[in-house]
């Protein structure tokens, strides 16, 4: 394990080295001061949602907490900088030398939060060199799927609602599926949340439903399109958020309130809001999408995890499909319909002219589901490699990595 | 309760498809852009606030932190978009169509803000029906408080001393003592903080503590009065974090340090500034009144709850009259004095030229007080009804609701 | 006490008055708006650092974590005041009156770092009488350090290596080394952390770690630079945080991973970078010296902790020494470097045309670290006064203050 590490982080000395030779210099200091500011706070709210919300919300496992905030931890690190390597190989041999800049960095850490996201549908029950070696596989099939989706088929999606949160969800399934096969995994003693660990989870979730606008509005052309996407993403998780409670006390015999609810269905507005975020729509239609994509976060809960992991023997330990995959789902339909019905001068100045887009975005949705699943399945074989040391079943969802 | 839910949730949906057809779409992308990139950072900052900040400064109760985090959450959310809705009505009335914007939002926030102050008097002995019947109510009233003291008074309160503090913490007296009438509650097994519930709040308190210069300051005029603003505040939190320390201790008979007069105590001198923050003042003002309030928050403390409780059986929970009532009189008083000693010129920019503002600041008071203590005594006999479910006693600061 | 803390605050508000007659006003509007908005958000982001990161960071002793928020606070404000009033009195003496800005309240706030820096090494084992009487004792001696520094020998340090963390480092361990004298401490049964205090110590680090990049980059000039002194910083301790990681599992026998390491090792890099932020250099110079930065500070836990307080008995309760005296080194040594190897033209703009920097980048880590380890010996042997009440050995790292 050791000398694995050690051969990484030499070659990405290596690598950077070679692929950039600088970090950009504009001409206009004016220009670049004022690009940083327009880009810098959120890129700092995005990183406070990755490393801190995230990583709290993961602590719900009580006795696993070190280890969870450890891992997203390095995973963000490890992800990011191979990304940042990977970026500028491609660049290297298509343009020369490349210049490293913040919005490098902001790709970087998008393609990082698809293994954060992964990571989730097999946490606990995996070593961290099963993680890492996940990420490295995860990073580069994520920019090729991106690829893909965005450049080659046109899809709209401002947020990553396809790109990232149903590529990530699907993908983390299947390596879950191919890791543990059929074997039903016995339901672990430390796998119950406390009421103390519970309320970590949900300073987490706080936290990231605070900074979830910064996140789908930084990559939009600032002025109009920013400011919508901003307004739709915070009407739509409070709607989310007000639908999570009612809809968890009325699904609950004794009317309670399902902490686990909490945590996840109030974020769901803010995944399916992401493809349609800056788009002019009314003000209702975000709402309402918030609202739908929380109640499909529930029923996911209730329903759909107890029959896939009865049926189909699928762990998900977080729930990433009750939280990416559905509202990832919903959200790609909203966009085919909102291109449907958009008039063509409102929404005009984003789409192309061929008005084909409807299915180009349900073909994205089908890539980026399918590709994943498929990479997710293979990568999953790979991980059972005896020698990336699967820690065993006593020290599952345990700190004794400290 | 399901039903009134289903019915609030679709009025809701109407009156947003009815009043806000579309969100505002500025001719010229750049100055949207400007314009949101100053007020965004702001508004995050708030958000945090709100949703973090708040919600974890409540955490003092050890077996309620869930509850309560929650409750906070929910009745943030379900007051914005209630707030949202009004103002949509009346904008409806009004001009026709509105447009939505990123301040819309902000103060339908700040709407929202006065129902979690008032929350803090009834805390943990209220169900979630009852904390939204009396947020549905306040908000209205808030929203004509406002209007009577800033555009009929002409009161000047940037920071939203008079308007927010005071009013909703003579509300939430007036909701409490209606409520629980002259029976005197024994004190709670489950009221008492452990040092761990401790120790969230005050993360609570830091948090709150960093980002107020951003609640007081983001309706400034940009520029100087914004500037003024910021580094008031910052001075005057400064100087309350110092003299509570050194207060409570002196107040203790073996030198002691209460948390919860630290909890209190360090904000007082935000809600004080609030009335003054954006005027040209010496900076020795602003320590001042940021030393006098933190003063008056521990003397409030020491005294006066114990002293309301027994002769009025005013309950209390959170000592909000001593945070929010206490140092908003305080504020209100030094904005009055502050116009009368101000030259002509150095404020005059800010003034109406009538001069009769000191007596307006002071009218403004009593309006706030008065009004809201008697709405709030009203909001409170409604709340009795049974249909809405309060606790039973032994259920009282308990997380049974999950 | 009572009666030195009355002191201290009349002399306070005397100050005040006599030398920020007036907050700064501008003639423009605009161009004050625009410096605050670029401002602004580093600001508030070095202020979560400091209040909410750095006081969890602190928290890891089980017992002792409602004193150490409480100290921190308290130190961050009366040390930043007292500051502010230095910064004033010398001000007035050379140019007369003075304007406040926001920029006069950054400059006092990192001199209040070093306090709180240095608080570390005998954090737990003081009195807050004694940590007052400290911060007051250190707070001149940094300005005539930096003015040495800074002014006088041309210093490269944007981030503050130099100037704020070898500075306090080696002031509190000359603090410490008084203090205690040869008495060995025994270890302490409260001294050990508990999984729950660890993991509240590393959400601090992690707070430390997103927003670092805004401490070291708030002072540089707008543009190009302060761009590239974001990247370097973010790059540098990512890469600090994989070599923590990997290299603490390494270090440990069983593989296991100390999260102390984890809390400290993954700051190191941005420790490190301050002095050469801003200077053009290759990325993976940066990422080097994250690296370097956080071995070092492994391996300073490692051997060099125990065999300064085996050899020299010398107490250092956080380690310091390994998190800001060996990277604030290896920083200086690394910006000597810099300049030597940097062609004239692309650093130009920054470096005076003599040439003589290295030397001077050397010269400024000698003044730095020897003059703050004299002057610390000289208060530590102050604070031993007995009127400054230090605790009894039984109340150390306890909360017994509450």
């Amino acid at each position: 394990v050791g000398f694995f590490f050690s051969l990484i982080s030499f070659l990405s000395f290596l690598f950077f080295f070679f692929f950039f030779p600088d970090i950009s210099l504009a001409e206009d200091a004016n220009s670049v001061a004022n690009q940083l500011y327009s880009i810098f706070p959120f890129f700092q709210d995005i990183q406070v949602m990755l490393v801190v919300g995230l990583g709290l919300l993961l602590t719900f496992l009580p006795r696993y907490g070190l280890s969870v905030l450890t891992h997203n931890f390095l995973l963000l690190n490890f992800s990011m900088q191979w990304a940042l390597l990977l970026q500028g190989l491609v660049h290297h041999v298509h343009h020369g030398q490349v210049h490293l800049g913040l919005r490098n960095i902001l790709t970087a850490e998008f393609a990082a939060v698809t293994v954060l996201i992964s990571t989730g549908a097999i946490l606990g029950r995996t070593s961290p060199c099963q993680l890492l070696v996940m990420a490295a596989c995860e990073i580069p099939i994520y920019f090729a799927s991106e690829w893909a989706i965005i450049t080659h088929l046109g899809v709209l999606d401002v947020g990553g609602t396809i790109t990232i949160h149903v590529f990530s969800c699907y993908f983390g399934l299947g390596v879950s599926k191919a890791l543990f096969r059929a074997a039903q995994q016995p339901v672990h003693p430390k796998e119950t949340p406390t009421p103390r660990s519970d309320l970590m989870s949900l300073i987490g979730t706080l936290i990231l439903w605070v900074f979830w606008p910064s996140f789908v509005a930084v990559l939009c052309q600032p002025g109009d399109a920013q400011h919508r996407a901003i307004l739709n993403t915070l009407l739509a998780m409070s709607a989310s958020a007000v639908t999570t409670v009612v809809a968890s006390s009325l699904m609950d015999r004794d009317g309670k309130l399902s902490p686990g609810h909490l945590q996840n269905g109030s974020l769901a507005g803010g995944v399916a809001i992401g493809t349609v975020a800056d788009m002019a729509m009314p003000p209702v239609a975000a709402v309402a999408l918030g609202s739908l994509s929380a109640m499909m976060c529930l029923l996911g809960f209730k329903f759909l995890t107890p029959f896939l992991l009865r049926k189909l023997v699928l762990q998900d330990q977080c729930g990433i499909h009750n939280l990416h995959g559905l509202p990832g789902i919903l959200g790609a339909a909203a966009s085919a319909v909102a291109i449907l019905v958009a008039p063509d001068d409102t929404a005009g100045y984003h789409l192309s002219p061929t008005g084909g887009n409807a299915l180009c975005q349900v073909l994205g949705l089908a890539v980026a589901a399918g590709g994943s699943l498929l990479a997710g399945l293979l990568t999953g074989a790979a991980l059972q490699a005896p020698c990336l040391a699967p820690p065993p079943q006593r020290l599952c969802f345990d700190d004794s990595l400290y």
